[in-house]
């Protein structure tokens, strides 16, 4: 079928790109000329503004963001409102804030515009495997847009959820989930480190990847990382996160379910980008005050 | 080739099938003359006494042990010990504490027999898929008993770890990361489950398993258990641990390695043992105490 596409980063490109091989006509659009040129090279009709997007696209249209979320998704969808018509759909496959999803579901159908979320989990891999998506709203509208997400999915990998706000909630958890596997790995892997055993962990990796209770795609990935530099000694101990883990904890204290290993994980993330914390400098200090124990000073 | 096999329980009847049907001689111990029989009726040839066990091998022996952790492991080697001769092998597949298996080695080694630690992963369905094996002991001995590893195991589960303990390191390690992946899991369906959204828990893991960031065995272990019982109602919430995940976190503490989450992941089994704890009790004394807040009596 016909579907615009707004937002050609790492994501966005494969994803056009698998829609392409897949049969699908792809009116694409993203900021740079240079970027909607790569799309155009892929065989996506490029267009330079939004309104053009809308213009070549035929009614009742369809149009895939893959934008980043919160402001961006804001942004975008505000400027592409005014070129849509009722009975458009309006996909969002980025990471949004399944709270601003509802929200936007609800401004969109105001308008007799439909309005689709759709948590897309598979990273870059996705381009070869599929990606896995989590969708939200009517079930109308699911059907319309069924043959894209049939080509973008592996077999079996995309489905709805419920009503809109329900596919980006599940991706949220889903990455949530993430972060504490994540986060499991990585202490096993050093305390396997710190061995006196001289244990080879890419070797490792690739064991437990045959059979075991641990084996994942995380851990294959894992793998792969430690074969191309088994010490990580390439990398800094420095981990970001782009807001489904905070999210998640938000909803897990706003439902009173506890989600201990889920928050530390988060939690673990920063202490990686705090290597110096005041935290440390004030445990130090009251050591030093109550039992005179030695600290280190600059 | 021949192997005596010592302990015929869930893992070790599907171990002593999987080795029969590799073509393997099998002579097989258990307590219970019962359970003996069944591996008889497998191909094995029973045997009513690690004497007659050892005396139905021909030297230099191999005996496979795979029995509980700890005392029983000690007696039952303590038992086969005078049986056995200077050039047989025991390997002790089950999940012993890594430094008993240091020290087991040595001690067999003084008196000229073999010892490997082999931690198995796979759980009951090893039978089908094949035992992940993570072996530790002298490179010869290893050799010689490949023929055994590579029958159990998938293609490329098994190897060589190190020396006489970091098989069982490497297991211990393993299921540590286990307790966190699971505990990961468990929170985010737990959040999902709470949600307003009325969610197809069971749908969402088959889902996930499609080309998303977390699939993974244990998330189709979890998809079969809530295809059977999608709301878990027919299990309490009561979570037992058999050991390697306190010795992970204790190597964790004796190489000053944080490992918050598989500790919490540990600690969070406790919790589900104790749904009325006195930590929780002292918690509402405190708030009643300090700010007059209602507390719930008996």
């Amino acid at each position: 079928m016909q579907l615009g596409f707004v937002g050609l980063g790492k994501m966005g490109m494969n994803m056009v790109e698998r829609l392409i091989k897949g049969g699908h006509e792809v009116v694409a659009y993203a900021r740079t000329a240079e970027t909607v040129a790569r799309a155009e090279a892929l065989g996506a009709k490029g267009a330079n503004s939004l309104a053009r997007l809308a213009g070549g696209l035929t009614a009742p249209r369809a149009v895939w963001l893959m934008v980043p979320a919160g402001d961006t998704t804001t942004q975008v969808l505000d400027e592409l409102l005014p070129h849509l018509s009722p009975g458009d759909i309006v996909i969002d496959g980025g990471n949004s804030y399944y709270k601003d999803s509802v929200r936007r579901g609800e401004q969109l159908k105001a308008r007799g515009i439909g309005f689709m979320d759709c948590g897309t989990s598979g990273g870059v891999w996705g381009l070869k495997n599929g990606y896995c998506l989590m969708i939200g709203g009517e079930r109308e509208l699911f059907a319309r847009l069924e043959p894209v997400y049939r080509t973008l999915a592996p077999p079996d990998g995309y489905g709805l959820m419920g009503s809109a706000g329900s596919g980006h909630l599940v991706k949220m958890v889903h990455n949530g989930i993430e972060y504490g596997m994540m986060q499991a790995l990585a202490e096993g892997f050093d305390i396997l480190k710190a061995s006196p055993y001289k244990l080879d962990l890419h070797k490792i990796s690739h064991l437990w990847n045959q059979g075991s209770v641990v084996r994942s795609w995380l851990l294959e990935l894992a793998e792969q990382a430690l074969r191309d530099d088994p010490g990580l000694d390439k990398l800094q101990g420095y981990v970001q996160d782009s807001g489904e883990g905070r999210w998640t904890i938000l909803e897990a204290m706003e439902r009173d379910v506890p989600a201990p290993v889920i928050t530390l994980s988060l939690f673990e993330r920063f202490h990686s980008r705090r290597p110096d914390s005041f935290a440390a400098k004030l445990l130090a200090a009251l050591r030093n005050q109550f039992g005179g124990h030695a600290v280190k000073t600059r």
